[in-house]
C-alpha cells in the first residue's frame, strides 16, 4: 500500500498538469477548457475509487461515500479548483486532493461509514476571471444571488452566463435549492503566510476567519513646482499619506496581533520628481478576528484621517468598499483537532486565518473548521508556492481523522 | 506712443500663435518647424525695430543695437525661446518679449547706447526634446560640450545632430567661441511660484538661484500577503518610505526657508490593496541657496535613510544623480534694481529662485541678474500660465532702467 506521500505526489503530479503555464505555476479559470478537464479528471478519479461523483447545476463536483445509518448526514470535506492567474499548485486544489485521499483511505481501511462521506471540487472562490468570489460555495448554501452575475464579463469581454453555457451548465442554475444534508464541512488548506514555518509547527487550527474593511482614500491637495514653493505654502498630499501611515500603523502595532493593516496601493499625482503631488490615491486593508474591535480601530483610524487632513488643508474622502464579518469555525471541531494533534504529539497552533476561504461561507450554515499546513516562506499565489510533503501528509492524515470521528463514529 | 502694456498684449499676440497648440498653450520644441517659425518672426522683429539681428552657431537669434563708446562691452538680456510640452506662453518667451521692448524703448527714447544693448532668444533651456538642458546658455558661455549630444533623440527616435542641420545649423558647431565680450546678463522671468502674489509684491530682485540635489531611492522589503502576515513578521517598504518622508520634512520644516524638500514619485510594488509592498522607489529633491547647508541637509538625509531601513530589515539603495550647487547672483546689479524700485516706490522682495534658469549659466561667467513678476496662483508648466498685465508691464519698465544705467551711463 503506498504511503500519503506517493499519493499525495502522484495525485498532484495528474492534476497540475491541467492547466499548467509553459512558465510554471497554473492558471485554472472558472469556466474555462482548463477548468473543465480538471473537473472531468477529478470525477473519473472520484469514480475510480468508488466514489459516486456528480455536477450540481452550478459546476461544483461532488465525489459521495453513501453512509449506511445516517445517508442524509453528509461530511463535506474539500475546497476549490480555480486559481488565480499563473498562481501555484496548492491553493484550493490542495483541498480537493486531501479530501480525495482521505475518503479514499477511509474506505479502502475502514469500509462504509456512517454517515455520508462527500469530497467537493468547488468551482470558483478566487474571483479571478469575472468579478465575483465564492461563487462555487455561495450556490451550495444558498447564499449566490444569480442576478448579480447577470452582466459581468471577464477581460476578453465574455459573458458570465455565456461562459458558463459554453461549459455544460444551464442558467439560471435549475434545482439549486441550499442543501440541508450538510453535518459538517472541513477545508485542509495551506497556510499562506509564514507563522507555522516561523514558529517550527506543522498543524494550524482555525478558530477565526478575519474580518476585513477595505478603503479606497483620496486625498486632494495642490500640485506645486518643488523649487519655487516654500514649504509653509504647500498642500502636500504624499506627507499626508505618510503621516496617515505611519501614525496608524503604530497603533496597529500597539493594538497587536491578529490586527493588520496594510497600505498596498499609492498612488500620488503628477508622479514626476520636482513637482510636489497634489493629489493622492491609496487603499487601506484592516483585518481582525474581533467586529467590534475592527470597527473601533477603523472608525479611529478614519477620524485620524480627517484630522491629519484638516491640520494640512487637504480634503480626503474616504470610500468604505469591503466590510466582511469575522467568522468563527465551529469550537467543538476546532478541540476535535486539537486532541487529535496532541494525542499523535504532532506540533500544532491555534490561530486565525488572515485570508478568506471557502469555509467562511459555510460556517453560518453548517458546523466548520480549517486546517491549515505550513507555506514554505509564506508564498502563495504566486508559481514559487510549495509546502513540504511531510506537511501535506501529516495535513492529509489530520484530516482523515477527523472525518473518521465524523462519519464513522455514533 | 503706445504704452508697454499695449505692446506686451501686442508682441505676446504674433508670438504666441507659433507653436500654439490646438487646446490652449504652447509646444515649441528645439529645432522643429515651430521653433524655427519663432526664431524667424522675432528676427524680423528686431530687424524691423533697427536692431541687427544674427544666429550664432547653433540657433541662439541676437538682435543688436551697437554702443557708440564701447561697442565691445555687451549688455544681453534674454531668455530661452523653446517651451516644455503643452506649456504656457510666459515661461521663456516673455523674458524676450521684454528685452526686445525694452531696448526699443531705449532705442526710441535715448538714441544709441554708449555700450552694445543686445536681445537673445535663447536656442534651448527646457530639455523637453532631447535629454540636454541649458543648450542655448551652455553654448554662448562655452560650456556646452557637443560630444554629449552626438548620440541623444527625441522620443521619435530623431537624433540631435540631424534635427539641428534639418533646422539649418551645422555640427559640430563652428566658429562657437565663448564670448568674451559680455559686461552683464539681466533675465526678465515669471516667478513660477506664489511668493510674490501671496506676499502682495510686484517685483522680485533675485539673490541667488538654488542648488538641487535629486536622489532616487529604492527600497527592498518583502511582499507579503496582507492577512496572513502579522505585523512584526513584515519588511513593508511603503511604511519605511512614510517614516523618512515624516521625519526628513518636519526636518525640512525645522530648517526653515530657503530649504524645499520634495518627495514628488513613489511606486510601491506590486501596487495592490492586499498585499504589503515589497518594493519601493521614490525621489527626493532637495534645494537650498546655501551650499553647504543643502549639504549637511541630505548628508543627514541619507543617514536616517539608513538608520531607518536598518530598524526595519529593508535595504535601501540611495543614487544621488543631480548634485547642482547654488549659483548667487552679482550683488551691485542686485542693489541697483533695488534702488531702482525704492526710487518708484514700487513694492518689491529680495528672493531666491528655487527653479533653474538661464541666468545661472550665465553667472559664473559674467556679472548677472535675474527679475521676477508674480506668477497667477504659481501656475506655470501650463496652459493656465499667467501674470496681469500691468505685472508684466512693471516687469519692462524695471527692466528698461536697469539696462538704461547699464548702457547708457559711464
Amino acid at each position: 500500500m503506498k504511503d500519503f506521500r506517493q499519493e499525495i505526489s502522484e495525485t498532484s503530479g495528474w492534476l497540475s498538469k491541467i492547466g499548467a503555464d509553459p512558465s510554471g505555476g497554473m492558471t485554472r479559470l472558472l469556466y474555462t477548457k482548463e477548468w473543465l478537464d480538471a473537473q472531468q479528471a477529478l470525477k473519473q478519479a472520484f469514480e475510480a475509487v468508488g466514489l459516486a461523483a456528480s455536477y450540481d447545476a452550478i459546476g461544483n463536483l461532488s465525489g459521495r461515500l453513501q453512509g449506511s445509518k445516517y445517508p442524509d448526514q453528509v461530511i463535506l470535506s474539500g475546497s476549490h479548483i480555480d486559481t488565480v492567474v499563473n498562481g501555484g499548485n496548492l491553493d484550493g486544489q490542495f483541498g480537493i486532493e486531501a479530501a480525495y485521499l482521505a475518503i479514499k483511505y477511509l474506505k479502502e481501511t475502514y469500509g462504509t461509514p456512517l454517515r455520508t462521506l462527500e469530497v467537493i471540487s468547488l468551482a470558483e472562490e478566487e474571483g479571478s476571471r469575472f468579478p465575483y468570489v465564492f461563487w462555487g460555495s455561495k450556490n451550495v448554501v444558498g447564499t449566490a444571488n444569480s442576478e448579480e452575475v447577470k452582466s459581468i464579463c471577464d477581460k476578453a469581454g465574455v459573458n458570465f452566463v455565456d461562459a458558463m453555457q459554453n461549459a455544460g451548465f444551464n442558467f439560471p442554475p435549475k434545482n439549486q435549492s441550499p442543501r440541508t444534508d450538510l453535518t459538517a464541512f472541513v477545508e485542509l488548506h495551506i497556510e499562506q503566510g509564514k507563522v507555522l514555518e516561523t514558529e517550527g509547527q506543522t498543524i494550524g487550527v482555525v478558530t477565526d476567519i478575519v474580518g476585513q474593511r477595505r478603503y479606497s482614500i483620496t486625498l486632494q491637495g495642490e500640485a506645486n513646482h518643488a523649487g519655487s514653493t516654500p514649504m509653509s505654502y504647500r498642500r502636500d498630499t504624499i506627507h499626508a499619506f505618510s503621516r496617515i501611515c505611519c501614525e496608524s500603523i503604530a497603533k496597529a502595532q500597539a493594538e497587536g496581533d491578529p490586527l493588520v493593516l496594510t497600505f498596498g496601493k499609492v498612488d500620488p499625482k503628477p508622479n514626476v520628481v520636482n513637482v510636489v503631488p497634489g493629489y493622492t490615491q491609496f487603499t487601506i486593508d484592516c483585518r481582525h478576528t474581533d467586529q467590534e474591535t475592527l470597527e473601533r480601530f477603523t472608525q479611529q483610524l478614519e477620524t485620524d484621517i480627517q484630522r491629519i487632513c484638516a491640520e494640512m488643508d487637504i480634503v480626503p474622502s474616504i470610500d468604505l468598499w469591503m466590510d466582511e464579518a469575522p467568522i468563527p469555525m465551529d469550537k467543538q471541531l476546532v478541540q476535535n483537532i486539537v486532541h487529535l494533534c496532541e494525542s499523535q504529539r504532532l506540533s500544532y497552533r491555534l490561530m486565525h486565518s488572515g485570508a478568506g476561504h471557502d469555509a467562511q461561507i459555510f460556517a453560518p450554515h453548517v458546523p466548520t473548521v480549517m486546517i491549515f499546513v505550513p507555506s514554505i516562506a509564506g508564498i502563495s499565489h504566486n508559481p514559487a508556492e510549495k509546502t513540504a510533503v511531510c506537511d501535506l501528509s501529516e495535513g492529509v492524515k489530520i484530516l482523515a481523522q477527523t472525518l473518521y470521528q465524523l462519519a464513522y463514529q455514533e
